[in-house]
């Protein structure tokens, strides 16, 4: 099996580096091939996605990517910007289901910003569709009648792609707790009120799912006063970015949170939902947790070795328990050393 | 001066009740003109904003304005919708700043889901776009070529409008902390491109302000993580939407958030931030601070009489340090025994 190992920007290096260490000590006869992108591919090649990069998560069974984002690269026109990269490797490899965990680990408690008792037990999952929405609508700076500049972004969804992921939201809901959150803007938006529809059609498959719907603006308060209300959200690529970014803070660190892009045949890139923080990129201080979490749910979903998963997640866990903290989780551990106290408690 | 009562749905009625007692109470030689609006003005009169509460709207000097949302409605066609009141009056009166501010009160320290440490001291405003954005772009539900349905909205923001909205924000942060924080997602919308541009221009009138820009999904972690870090925040509508929901959480309870809609004459629509809460409307439990810190607001910005503004935050204040708690609060009082205790405190 081939996993493509794409660092990126930013603390992108570092985090990959330690996840790779845990993968090659679990000696599961895996392959890498790393490939630049982002910031630093523009900078050596010229773009945030070169051909061979992009050829490179074709070939492979499973991606597995640090993170892009690079100050510099701010003021290029948007088609070389960083961020690019991992857009391109979403619509150019059908990656249109994201699945963004969010469980508490029970020594994590007191990381976070809520109050213990209304996290304990946290445990839910955001489906985000990751195709379509005023992601990849036609989108252009343009002037108006009067001479004024004009941004301008389109807003959709179809029938088809919203029954592909919510069918996922269902499945996922199904295989836990068996409920399923929908989030949306149907008050205001047509895309919305679609998606509500159709959700709601796809619904009829899913007998035994209870399906609940929620406007956006009250997710984002339920998730900060009753985040154990949820078991499993689904909803489109930009309420997602946020409400998923949001989750993180309820279970202590998004430097914990591991994430998966998935297409029809299961192929995934899987990445922690942290950005390349470049405050503190080259400094070792980076949490590498999500980074190695990201792997095991590779392992999972894309290259069919639920046992090694499970083993890094309890490894995690165990590390996390035995009190291992980077400066993130309130500690002093580097990069380096939280990954030897998962290594030591694989 | 007159002032439009518009209570509209669910606990609107009894919430702006409560409101003008207060403000009768004070004996300011207020007129008051009531009219229907939402889904019981749809129900009454075939149209959530008829054209008589639209025609009062306009007459008088201040609006204070319940909520509006009825689940029968849902099913409605869009333009016969409760929504549609709100927004129609925010767009016909041309109300494009919204002002929503967030301070904990002391008092309700332990009220929030957020730990005491992580909110003691949070004043917040946040000042958002109302006029333009996915919510008043072209939108329809078509059909592609395929034959699929299809949900379809424009975004959009030209330089005219983000303009007077930065310059706003930037008043705002002038008569406060001195810090503005603008919102966008740049990294990925041409509308918020221009956003940030705009807003970055701007601040060379205000070489006072501190400006910085933050991403929406780095915003809603933030807001958790620390909403003490901010001042003022300016952002669209649609992101305003959800972070200024969000924030509420942050101080306690959305049933404490006034807000502000205001046009360049400084004419004001005034509503709490929450909404119609079917589920308990008619049982006398609505919390009724937010309409009463609102009724505040609209004599402070749309009336010119600071003073009773000052006296009726104060009397909340006092009535909430005095253990005045709605079921929300996690007390018993009723919204009327809530405005007993305001009035007592006047
Ligand atoms: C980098 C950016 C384009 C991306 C997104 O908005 O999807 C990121 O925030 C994420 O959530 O993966
Ligand atoms: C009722 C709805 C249209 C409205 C909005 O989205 O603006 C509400 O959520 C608000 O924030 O005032």
């Amino acid at each position: 099996m081939l996993v493509a190992l794409l660092p990126g920007d930013g603390i992108g290096p570092e985090i990959i580096a330690e996840a790779r260490r845990v993968l090659e000590a679990l000696d599961l006869g895996l392959g890498f091939e790393e490939a630049p992108v982002g910031g630093s591919a523009y900078k050596a090649q010229g773009h945030p996605l070169p051909p061979r990069t992009l050829d490179l998560a074709r070939r492979a069974d499973a991606i597995l990517f640090g993170a892009v984002g690079d100050p510099d690269c701010d003021r290029l026109e948007r088609h070389l910007r960083p961020e690019q990269a991992i857009l391109g490797l979403r619509k150019e490899l059908g990656l249109f289901a994201n699945l963004r965990p969010a469980r508490l680990f029970d020594e994590l408690l007191d990381a976070s910003a809520l109050r213990p008792e209304v996290i304990r037990g946290t445990d839910l999952v955001i489906v985000r569709e990751l195709n379509g929405d005023v992601y990849f609508g036609e989108k252009a700076m343009r002037t108006t009648a009067d001479g004024l500049r004009e941004g301008y972004d389109v807003m959709s969804y179809n029938e088809a792609e919203v029954r592909r992921i919510a069918r996922v939201g269902f499945e996922t809901a199904r295989a836990r707790g068996g409920r399923l959150c929908s989030v949306d803007k149907a008050n205001v938006l047509e895309t919305s009120q679609l998606w509500r529809d159709v959700v709601t059609e796809v619904a009829a498959e899913y007998p035994d799912v209870a399906l609940s719907h929620m406007l956006v603006d009250s997710a984002a308060m339920q998730l900060v006063r009753d985040p154990r209300q949820f078991d499993v959200i689904v909803t489109g690529n930009l309420f997602g970015d946020i409400l998923s970014d949001q989750a993180s803070m309820c279970v202590g660190s998004i430097g914990l949170l591991p994430s998966a892009a998935l297409n029809d045949a299961q192929k995934g890139l899987y990445e922690p939902i942290h950005g390349s923080a470049p405050d503190i990129a080259g400094q070792g201080k980076a949490n590498p947790l999500a980074t190695i979490l990201s792997a095991a749910m590779m392992l999972r979903y894309s290259l069919a070795m639920p046992e090694p998963a499970d083993r890094i997640e309890a490894a995690v866990a165990k590390a996390l328990a035995g009190g291992a903290r980077t400066a993130d989780l309130g500690g002093t551990l580097t990069a380096a050393r939280m990954t030897d106290a998962v290594l030591a408690a694989l």
